[in-house]
């Protein structure tokens, strides 16, 4: 059944044959399912430019601990605070580090769509092996515009599209028809959900079930044990960039049906989590959350500052022992 | 960790102790936690009329389909459209029908303070075991003073007060130290969580983990295998009114560690759910949800009419058929 | 033109003819329009209970300022937190003190159809000549159905409806359409608008230019000057119980308009306007506002406490010592 | 009195002294305020391109229409559908046409700072007479953040910033004493409010009442009368677009004190405001707008096409039928 009937839409012209799936054939893949990918983080140094040393040991320590590709420039990454030489810069440096150990994915945000298609065509360039795309924000947009949004997406770039939903930063949902509509024709060729919608996940993976190429992927932290016991395919975690092992346990857990392990791992992972409220106001949203892993990041050596892009704050020092007081609680440092 | 410091709060009196938590001792009851609670719908007849024959059917079919409890007055019994004497003769019916076969709680649902209180008093002389208490609606109401809300309604009331957080309707969450600090001074015996936050949940959950006599149940009809995953100790599900076995189905297997039979039985009432949304516009979240469960329960021959509380829109013949359509598909009727 | 079409709606029974619009004939009135009608406070004893020595001092204060009607059980009554019986005593008391000297409308808000009707005849039995209704709250209510919702009321009141467009309390905004589908079949006699939304109502003013017995009043204490330059018929200002003769000024220079008088009576208001964010925090919205009228009028020796409805925060010393320092800033006390 | 204390900042580095206001010193100027400055539309040619010869008929409507000035590169610009090449083009498109016959701003619109910063320079390079910024989006931004993010725009930008306020676009409010804490410290030179907060934009023209080099501009349409009422220098309307003479003699009416005249005629554009409302459906506050005004300005002979950018729906034949309907009913055509 679908919530909403999607306007007839006449604008459009013919829409090339679905893309070749290259790179995310997660059928076809070792675990079967789209998997574990971090959104990596952007190391900066005190000066604001990336600091590219620790980008390096950052992504080192993702694969070494256990990652099945890597998500470049999400909004984790503070994406939208970097131009586009920037951006540039940070995916080159990502591919070469990376060097075809795992695969890459790049987030290409940005407000409208042709903006997005020349991100995606330049990460194409550089070599990354998918684009994840958001909703059309700043401006109103209706469903309908939505999903042309995407199929002019899909249409221009070189590489799989995989829809970004992400209403908390978009202040739009993606709609299930939407999802849907989408998924069925071969535009977009796999879902990050960051909605936090979970009877919404629940509809999308079980209307794509006889579509086992489509694959979903959850963003919410504190629930992979529940994203993955309703069929998700994979996770994106914000916090695994400081802790990708906990990930790892979890996911491989609930792929085996452990749940009990599961459920326990992903407890401790949640007080883990609780390192994104140390900044003040507490209850601020804001860069506290990217600030909380980047300060736990320094404190394990990965990274050598917390720097936050600006205006961001970043976590002072008495807010980053509390980063460093919930850390020794879960048994880490 | 705390997202919030309450403020200092001076000018509550002093609290009574904590009234014994009769009636929802889970812990000591056979199926050892909260149990299976279903928001019973009130059947109307087509004057408006509280259908009581209708009614005596229902709680027949709850209580034969294997329910723990009933919830009477949740909002899904169109709570907010009966007054004062329409209450206490829908709670008398109840309690008369009921006869002591499980425990009945009454929701006590109205803007403020002592008007709740006032309900909580009618509903404990009419004999329920519970009552359950929302935050303060259409006053604009802080987090500190919906704590002393819930401890006056607590210190007045002569059974367990538990609370119900409904941001959809009352417009406020309540926040993660309003839960803990009203539970660890063992002023509520519980929460039923119809916030959709599942990260929420969880935080209460852990937070209480030392406290096993608080109980929180999900009201999230799509995610009782999630919720439960994550040690939620029981469902009060809307859709229970039409499908009670499936739930108990649900239920036992998450209980019992059968994840995998939990999942298949929820993604089946999922589909079922879908009779929520049969109303025009689809989109329109109110009297077509409930809307939804009496045409079902019509169709099943429990009751007389689907008819919605006034100004309401009852769902007409073609969404009617919808909804019969739904039933057929998951191979009920 | 039309926002929206609302859709046929056949549930209906066949309406009465319009009521005779009592006590409103606001274009036979001395001022021609309905004027200035605060909304009454509720003055409350240190126990909670109305304190009605003080409510009695209110009444002859404000009709001493020179006011055209009262309006009892408004927001600023803190009426939803008033059961059946306190909110009788109120309007026989507020009935018996005007005796007659000016109009009395009377808010009659709770969350549904019925309730509201209740409300209704017990007023009008006391003999108030109008009643103030809200949008369903609570409750998810499509615009068709809040139509249906006045008709229902309308039909049953046996004194003339004016609607009440609040959505911060409500959490819906009465749209264009349903205000005037209302307005032209002759159910509703007049708007309250305290929605901010400036542009909605300067098009509710025009598109009923050609009904002059149909009469528009702002809420916006902060905007009445450009309320009145755009056609409204009045002012329902919360902070008139402080500072009525400042009201009187502004409405009548506007009037006659002296908008350069206007202007310079609103700037002056709007300094007083600010004792509505002396609590703490300041940025909640909630008691404080109420909360500062209340300690302004204890000041003044209007009232004998500022004591908020219960579970309501009132003003400490500190916060009334700024209440009174804003006092002195505009000359008053 | 202020809302909130804005909490210490300590990471900025000292501010180098606020820039000369150039081209702005609207109390030099000969209309004494800041006057009338259409947010220009950017015409589009089928195939989504810039139509410059269009473009150059829309600017010289204006400058004949009687305008103050011109501001391109507003969210009626579509200003964030273009990248940086295309934004260039437009800006010395647009000064080479202008010519100095009056002052040009550019909006400076992108979700973060430094890409602000690096808008703001090219445009400064390109002639522009000031620049136009908004609060960060996309990501989420403390009030101290954003007034950071003012801070380095001001320090960086060779030409005076504008805040603009949008927070149907943004989704933050740009806080009081945001506003004038900047404008305090001669960062910005001025403010387009286009919140819809009419008490707001009150409080910040008293608050600045004693600074008459800073300028209050309100994007209100439908309300222009009001504004400059409560003492509002200048307008920024998007129907300016397709009626600049009306907004003229609204604008010099309400300098004169003429507020009879300024009020008809605020009703007259308040009729021609209508065509916003064409679009399908009628309540999508998306492409529809700006869709409205290129339809109209398209019937009108200024431009081409009324082709909105993709994905944006344009009108078609029908809706734009009922665009000139409303057209006629005004007058105009």
């Amino acid at each position: 059944m679908s919530h909403e009937t999607l306007p007839p839409w006449d604008s459009h012209p013919p829409r090339s044959p679905a893309p070749p799936q290259r790179g995310y054939d997660h059928a076809a893949q070792p675990q079967g399912i789209a998997g574990r990918h971090p959104p990596v983080v952007t190391p900066l140094n005190a000066d604001f430019t990336v600091g590219y040393p620790s980008f390096t040991r950052v992504i080192e320590h993702l694969i070494a601990g256990g990652v099945h590709g890597l998500f470049f420039l999400g909004s984790t990454s503070e994406v939208v605070f970097h131009d586009e030489a920037i951006r540039n810069k940070i995916l080159a440096h990502a591919v070469e580090i990376t060097a075809g150990r795992l695969p890459v994915l790049a987030g290409v945000v940005d407000p409208t769509t042709d903006r997005v298609i020349g991100h995606a065509k330049r990460a194409a360039t550089l070599g990354v092996d998918g684009v994840v795309v958001t909703a059309p924000f700043y401006t109103r947009t209706s469903q309908a515009e939505t999903v042309e949004h995407f199929r002019y997406a899909v249409d221009a770039s070189p590489v799989p599209v995989i829809a970004y939903d992400l209403p908390v930063s978009v202040h739009t949902k993606l709609a299930r028809d939407t999802i849907t509509t989408l998924a069925r024709e071969g535009a977009i060729a796999g879902l990050k959900d960051s909605s936090g919608d979970t009877g919404g996940l629940r509809y999308v993976i079980a209307d794509m079930a006889d579509r086992p190429e489509f694959f979903c992927m959850t963003g919410a932290e504190l629930d992979v044990d529940g994203a993955m016991l309703m069929g998700a395919h994979g996770v994106v975690p914000g916090l695994g960039n400081v802790e990708p092992s906990g990930y790892v346990r979890l996911y491989q857990a609930a792929r085996q049906g452990n749940w009990a392990v599961a459920r326990t791992e992903q407890a401790r992972l949640c007080r883990l989590f609780e390192i994104v409220w140390c900044g003040v106001p507490r209850t601020w949203g804001g860069a506290s959350g990217v600030g909380g892993f980047k300060t736990a990041m320094r404190a394990m050596g990965l990274i050598a500052t917390n720097t936050m892009a600006r205006p961001q704050r970043s976590l002072n020092v008495e807010e980053s022992a509390r980063v460093e007081a919930i850390f020794l609680g879960v048994g880490l440092l």
